[in-house]
């Protein structure tokens, strides 16, 4: 029989052995320091200590009086008892009030309680007449008062390195001090994708010709993982040509995207010169879809050549390519997908023992509980399948399937 | 007693009529087109109708001979079957090739099966010697082909208006011809925290002050939500000062978010220059954290006074300032964050019924199920809170708590 294989892929590498090969080759980026403003997004990359209490003294938790506790024992609507106002201290002041035995401060909500003081008494359980407040109520010591460092304290893990940088942690950074930030440098990615068949959206469909939606949705996948696209471009299925870009790239790419030319047809000539001038790490993986993907490096660039459909594509960098980007920004979680427990409301067989097979579903919430349905599928191309879908469920190689009514993990589609 | 309540809220709406009622006030931003390659996150202003079928043409889905399929019946490794090859038709090649009767073309993936054929012989069930094919297997019609418009047909609904476009709606688009697409403009607006007692980040701690979080937190919500922030500044608790830099502001936001000023202390002048000057719809909602929202308008701009401490900002945001910004962007799913199903792995009793409740909770996976732990709080200020948690359960107002193992909703935090 006709032998086309050059550089075949005649055994398939097991999904989970490439991937933490390939991790391990990859190195965390350099780090860089960058205003908490653009913070939104970026990898954390150095733990934080606190260097401060938050708060950073003891505050008030209400409007009312600052008062010492003991006073107000035993007060109540039918046994008042008289305090003498002694002052006010307003948010945002540094007062040096201090308060002795049945004295009280007026006091605003945020406002450093006085010394002598370890309560608050709220505005609607007091009155006042000239200088005189009268407590209708008893508290416990530390009612109504932020207590310093109840936050943070000073000196404790206040984030880990890795975490990506989200409002709630900007606050937390801002709230110690920090105007500034120290992030891992995203990684430097070049996008292209081949095949003679692909036009460019905008210009008329010719025929015979299909239009390259590969480009555009690896770029978009690359800045959704935290990547930059330092550049995106179509190329033609020519030996020379896609060489000549290759080594162009390597001089400022941490890594290199491909989508097609990566099979065994006649024209696929990426693997070729791959083995050529680079180093192949892995070509062919034993998972469907997605088994054409090629991993090496050129030099100091990760190289991925993913399968031309965008099925596939789109899959094998999820899988692949997405937490290889994710390794270079030192996130703690490399694949950055939702998990959600579901059922799966019908049988799923696969065909392909040894083969890990990705099922794209759809979920529907179910009296609290989640149905997951499988999204009807005609070849791995089929880009409407991922935009009907939610998530997808990994059937591992060693599994015949799916029975219905079974207890599934799908991991949603990276938002 | 003493009254401080010059514009009080001494009757707290219920959250979700205070939604509604808001949401029906807000009209969509108009419409802009921009290039795709830069849609990533941005929500599809207009239905997208298929003008051409996805594949344009009955294409190989393999390397082999396009075939007519009776022409193989009753073909099998014992009794061949011999043809003979007319031609080649390379992926991206347009053909005039037709075949007839035991005749067949070689052929790509991806490329265009030739009129006449209607399914393709693999290589691997082949031989070939001179431009005699001969042929191991037996094929049904419609083997091995993709058939025109078998991904998305012309003249169906492709994408629904007010989604938000991913990597996968992306490459849908572009896959039907789009380099451009409509998207809603991003609302624009501005951030203010107000309060004297707030030093900017970067600068050392004076007494009686904290740092302002409010302000880059919201900021970086405001982003995650899809505006865009045309201001974010401090302002002193200075009614003149709140008063000029809100005028300003309306006429180039389409929101104003502020943060603290908006309870009943002495200084709060939010509420009393919005009384002045604009309309106030709400002011104190029934929930906790978060009570002392005011939401009001100013000519076309939508206000926000959202409380002062950080983690009632940042849960009155989520609830509704966040879903007011999606509906200007014409969102079809106005409030972002996913669902999980988990059980509650302690009792929680709440006080205060008739308000609803927020239980910050962090999420463990045991076997296949979610347990959500509440994170102890004191006091809603608590930043650590939100970076101890991933997400919010709401105890509904006329719900007692929870109980231990009982099913709850656990939305995400947004991210």
């Amino acid at each position: 029989m006709e032998k086309l294989h050059k550089i075949g892929f005649s055994k398939l590498a097991p999904l989970e052995d490439t991937i933490q090969k390939l991790l391990m080759k990859i190195k965390v980026n350099p780090l860089e320091e960058i205003e908490i403003t653009k913070a939104l997004n970026r990898v954390l990359a150095e733990d934080i200590i606190s260097e401060i209490d938050i708060p950073p003294f003891d505050r008030s938790a209400m409007d009312g009086y600052a008062i010492k506790a003991e006073d107000s024992f035993g007060a109540s609507l039918k046994n008042p008892k008289k305090t003498k106002l002694i002052g006010t201290i307003e948010i945002g002041e540094s007062s040096n009030l201090k308060i002795n035995k049945d004295e009280v401060v007026r006091i605003s909500t945020g406002a450093p309680i006085p010394e002598g003081s370890d309560a608050v008494i709220k505005i609607e359980d007091t009155e006042i007449e000239e200088n005189i407040v009268t407590i209708y109520n008893a508290l416990a010591p530390g009612k109504n008062v932020s207590k310093r460092g109840e936050d943070i304290k000073k000196n404790v893990l206040a984030l880990n390195a890795g975490i990506e940088l989200k409002a709630e942690h900007i606050a937390l950074l801002t709230s110690l001090g920090f105007n500034k930030v120290k992030v891992i440098s995203k990684p430097k990615i070049s996008v292209f994708s081949s095949g003679d068949e692909l036009i460019e959206p905008g210009t008329p469909l010719q025929s015979g010709k299909i239009y390259n939606s590969n480009k555009p949705m690896i770029s978009a996948l690359v800045n959704l993982y935290g990547g930059i696209v330092i550049r995106a471009e179509s190329i033609k299925d020519n030996k020379e040509s896609i060489k000549i870009k290759l080594i162009e790239s390597v001089e400022d790419s941490h890594m290199i995207i491909f989508t097609g030319g990566t099979s065994v047809g006649t024209k696929d000539y990426l693997p070729e010169i791959i083995n050529e001038i680079g180093t192949i790490i892995t070509h062919g993986v034993a998972m469907r879809p997605g088994s054409p993907v090629l991993i090496g490096f050129l030099n100091k660039s990760l190289i991925f050549c993913l399968p031309g459909s965008p099925g596939a594509a789109y899959i094998s960098f999820l899988k692949i390519s997405g937490p290889a980007i994710r390794k270079m920004l030192g996130c703690s979680v490399l694949d950055p997908r939702i998990e959600i427990v579901a059922r799966i409301d019908k049988d799923v067989p696969v065909t392909g023992l040894g083969i890990l097979h990705f099922l794209r579903v759809k979920l529907e919430k179910r009296e609290n509980e989640f149905i997951a349905i499988p999204v009807k599928l005609k070849g791995s191309g089929v880009i409407s399948s991922l935009t009907a879908s939610d998530g997808i469920i990994e059937i591992p190689p060693n599994q015949e399937g799916l029975k219905k009514g079974e207890q599934v993990i799908v991991r949603l589609f990276p938002k």
